[in-house]
């Protein structure tokens, strides 16, 4: 499928449904509305895939993993060798969205869709390389219109293939030292907030690095002047592979009619560039938590989002993603493996 | 061990250990405190068993089912026999904590500790009941001294045998019609709030319901003038038997350095007479969720407790517990199974 047919095939989530879906919660024995956002998600995932009574998904955390040319300008608290280094963290198991995958019963899978090393043909990793590392979006574009529409490709295969999988569940999870950059610098082109407003410490950088990477991204913006209504130039001027590839990933999933968990800031910019896509894939996605960054919360507020948690974490990788999900699975358990009223013998409110 | 015994061997937690677990913490492959409130849960869960690398627990989840004499008094949107009723489907595993428990891996008990139901021989119930219901705390005592301390007793015995089986984390949850009256009621008399301030809809009573039930609530404190400064009066005078056997379950956890995993309001009622019994065992509690019941946040701020998650709940049963025991379990696994920088062969901030 083409970008452009995705993007056709996209269509508004089953709101006919919520109601049916509410009524089945109301006749569970509990009081009415007790379980609070628990409730509310079981009825979001049953008006994006259509089923009152779904089954319990099984779910992927797709972690895209890119370099950033940026990294150069001293925007990040960690050289640039940490990208693949943490790549092969993540093969290996040991990395925090790892643990928190096995927790939460979900799959990871790593994807090289651009990071400036070469794993050979290292085992465990899916390579979809696009480019080694985007350029550095202070001095030029970070990638070309090909390069990005590639890129959202890569996203777009990955969700249609796990659809057909049965996968009914797909969390959102990156790793790309100095991705907190072009994220920034794409909330603030898509939200139209000043830069200053939606720039965090990324891993930690201090005041210095923080004014640093301010005025990275207002002269990137001012050099580039990015288009807020196409959001594919936002991607090409000042935008990562790993954040494509997570539009492109959403975008696919919500044609599948696979509901999609979004980490934190990276995924938001994601969130940003699919909706500016297609708005319709909006009602795809389910916050699963507010991250640290301060931009995340613009974020949230312009897609109209409530995030399931909010823990403080500001790691990425996919890892807010997974407590999300496991929160999913259990509103969905919530709707199809409590006792109703009448199933259990309880008697209803006086 | 008399309840005099369990007050004599809790002993402040090791915060000693919390450096070394946060140093440990800090060799992992992620960012400087990225996981948040991930992180700061793994602390406190060493420095209450004493470990720096503790296992993965065991989690069991305590539902203590009770009735309430003021339940006649139109405090409650439900009947009476919902409780029986809700206590066969806790058997039976139709229940929204049964769910959760099952979706968060841990076991569910089920303590008969004072319903007015005779329940025979029926398994799976753990039968201790010190009574068959309180009295009409509006009119009388809700019960006995001697029947406080007995149902304190019930619950630190459950704790002290769960902790030889060798279950390292310990849940609350409660079933009682009518229990957010006295839970309230002792609310107003452990936090010297004023009874309005933390009196809430609980199942979900109208407007009329709702003044009906601050005016008993504040009739009865009036008429029984509880004595702050002794917990166990406020039991007798205002309290309910699943509150007593839940705050003997915390005694009984603390004093053999058990974690408890508090579920909502009513919870938190027993956590302000366990605190006010032996304010130790403050350190031994971790906050799972923010109930909707308003005089919940008093509770919270009373203790200087943060809740893990704030999803809308108020159903009770421990079903907020289930999922806050899921987080504390990811926390352990963060702090034991992720790779540190050297492991992982991962470069350091620059």
């Amino acid at each position: 499928m083409t970008l452009q047919e995705v993007l056709a095939r996209i269509q508004p989530v089953e709101q006919a449904i919520a109601g049916q879906t509410q009524a089945r919660l109301d006749r569970l024995t509990k009081p009415l509305g007790s379980l609070g956002r628990l409730e509310e998600t079981a009825v979001r995932y049953a008006t994006i895939t259509g089923e009152v009574k779904p089954a319990v998904p099984r779910g992927v955390v797709f972690t895209f993993a890119a370099d950033h040319g940026v990294a150069t300008e001293g925007v990040s608290a960690y050289p640039r060798e940490v990208t693949p280094q943490m790549v092969l963290n993540f093969l290996r198991g040991g990395a925090g969205v790892n643990v928190l995958a096995r927790h939460a019963g979900v799959d990871v899978r790593v994807v090289d869709i651009g990071v400036a090393y070469d794993f050979g043909s290292v085992s465990g990793l899916i390579h979809k390389k696009v480019m080694a590392g985007t350029n550095n979006l202070l001095v030029e574009s970070a990638m070309s219109r090909d390069q990005a529409v590639q890129a959202l490709q890569v996203g777009i295969e990955l969700a249609t293939e796990a659809a057909r999988e049965g996968i009914g569940l797909i969390g959102t999870g990156e790793m790309g030292i100095g991705n907190t950059t072009p994220s920034a610098a794409i909330t603030a082109v898509m939200t139209g907030r000043p830069v200053a407003e939606v720039t965090g410490r990324g891993t930690g950088i201090d005041e210095a690095g923080h004014a640093r990477k301010v005025a990275v991204i207002e002269q990137a913006l001012d050099r580039h002047r990015p288009n807020r209504a196409d959001a594919i130039d936002a991607l090409v001027k000042v935008g990562g592979l790993e954040i494509a590839g997570l539009a492109g990933l959403i975008l696919g999933a919500a044609a599948r009619r696979v509901p999609v968990v979004l980490d934190g800031f990276i995924a938001g910019a994601a969130a940003l560039i699919a909706v500016g896509l297609q708005p319709l894939c909006r009602d795809y996605l389910i916050a699963s938590h507010r991250s640290v960054e301060r931009g995340h919360q613009a974020i949230l507020e312009h897609l109209s989002l409530k995030p399931l948690l909010d823990l403080d974490l500001r790691l990425g990788e996919g890892t807010g993603a997974c407590l999300g999900m496991s929160l999913v699975q259990a509103s969905i358990k919530i709707l199809t493996e409590m006792a109703t009223f009448e199933e259990a013998g309880v008697s209803q409110r006086d």
